[in-house]
């Protein structure tokens, strides 16, 4: 008889509901995804169940229908009459007896669909944002599990009164946010790290790169060092429950006069035509 | 109402077992332990408690009673009757709605204990191993839930035919391996990764540190070059569920006459002195 706890709970592990035995969980071998719906319609599906392909080819699990996961989305969304919904699905390798390289598993979805609260206040007013040392694997441009760090990194840009932590590597330069992507606007130039295996290709970066010569800027796929980002005319992030929020504090310092700039309101109302 | 799928499965997310909220999953946001019993009696408890408390305390996970947990793994253990068990345990930050820096959660506890197979075929004739790049965090001294690039290693391992993948740094050293600690011996020195944040606190490296002197040999903790490993005279991975395993090739290449190495064997005999 194999037995396991939950809490302080006995039980057979053959009565184990297969959420215990995950290798989500154990692993973290799995990725993910996040979208939204504004007023009613699902943005940027397409693109998202995309990078959710990529990823699961990346970590080779095999065997998934990403149709299917794309139907199943739209339809439980559907059935929620969320008109702004915040949409998580995960795909982990499968359940089982815990082995690093178990073949054979059965690959298992996860989803769920709750009411979006709009970040109005920090879309309006700017949020904070500081810097910590980016100690994430070599492959963040695959939508994983393993979040540890960023939830370590966000922990700690809490806990010093900041809403999001901006990951800086081993040489001084921003990578990205702990889970949105970051932007720098010096002048009329807007920069942001070019696509590496140290960034997740961001769908909202999709989408600003669709939009930022309307707002009248220029682009430029460069990583910012952390000396130059708080001295930048423009900081914000990209993140797909919120689209385009501006940063008006790196590391304490106040970005140009507090508020936020007139390229970012410009290209939130870029944005906005995005979603009508 | 909130919406859930599993599998095909739609589901209320009030009505979710909460292992499907948990953070364990979400992010990998937890640490685990892995230790066994030889013979009717626990190997090394108190060295994984220690550990697990420190994993905990790195990750800040608090409010986690470890006495408690402790006496849980040992009548958990008990109750199986197992002679040589293998047990796996871990706590998680909590469960619940699915945010990086959720404050206030209940740290969730779970164990299994299953019967151990003895490694005795491996122990005999050694394994095979073969290197991989090092792609994990820079935290890899914390025992956590993120395990990701450990499982694409070791798949990659049994794809080529090896049982271990051995991490390599970016300047060529070997760090360990995707579930185990890394040995090479040279003449009469043993020669290991030097523990730092690369590098995971095996609790059987603590034990092998007990014994080296008896099998003859001297230390030297210091980093060895996948050059060097290859022409070494001897190799040997250590791992709580085999404690010590013959490494007899290495990236395809026979470690001397491809046996099990004298030193080795003197290890695994000094080893057994200590779980009797």
């Amino acid at each position: 008889m194999q037995l396991a706890m939950i809490g302080d709970k006995l039980i057979e592990a053959s009565k184990l509901d297969s959420a215990y035995l995950d290798f989500g969980t154990f692993f973290g071998d799995g990725v993910y995804e996040v979208l939204r719906s504004y007023n009613g319609k699902l943005f940027a599906l397409e693109e998202h169940m995309a990078r959710f392909k990529r990823s699961l080819d990346e970590i080779e699990i095999e065997g998934v229908d990403v149709d299917d996961i794309q139907r199943k989305v739209i339809s439980t969304w559907q059935k929620t009459g969320f008109a702004n919904a915040k949409i998580y699905f995960h795909i982990t390798r499968g359940a089982g007896v815990r082995d690093h390289a178990a073949e054979g598993l059965t690959p298992r979805f996860f989803l769920i669909v709750s009411e979006l609260e709009e970040a109005t206040e920090q879309k309006k007013n700017g949020i904070t944002v500081m810097t910590v040392p980016d100690l994430r694997w070599k492959r963040c441009d695959i939508k994983s599990l393993n979040l540890l760090p960023n939830v370590l990194a966000k922990r700690t840009a809490h806990r010093n009164g900041c809403d999001e932590a901006i990951f800086v590597d081993d040489n001084g330069f921003t990578t990205e946010g702990s889970s949105s992507a970051f932007f720098a606007i010096f002048g009329d130039k807007l920069r942001t790290s070019p696509l590496a295996v140290n960034i997740l290709p961001s769908v909202t970066r999709l989408f600003v790169m669709k939009i930022y010569k309307n707002a009248g800027l220029e682009l430029v796929e460069k990583q910012t060092r952390v000396e130059e980002a708080q001295k930048a005319d423009e900081l914000f992030i990209a993140v797909s429950s919120k689209d385009i929020v501006p940063v008006v504090k790196f590391n304490g310092i106040e970005i140009a006069d507090g508020k936020p700039g007139k390229y970012t309101k410009r290209l939130m109302e870029e944005f906005k035509k995005l979603i009508k």
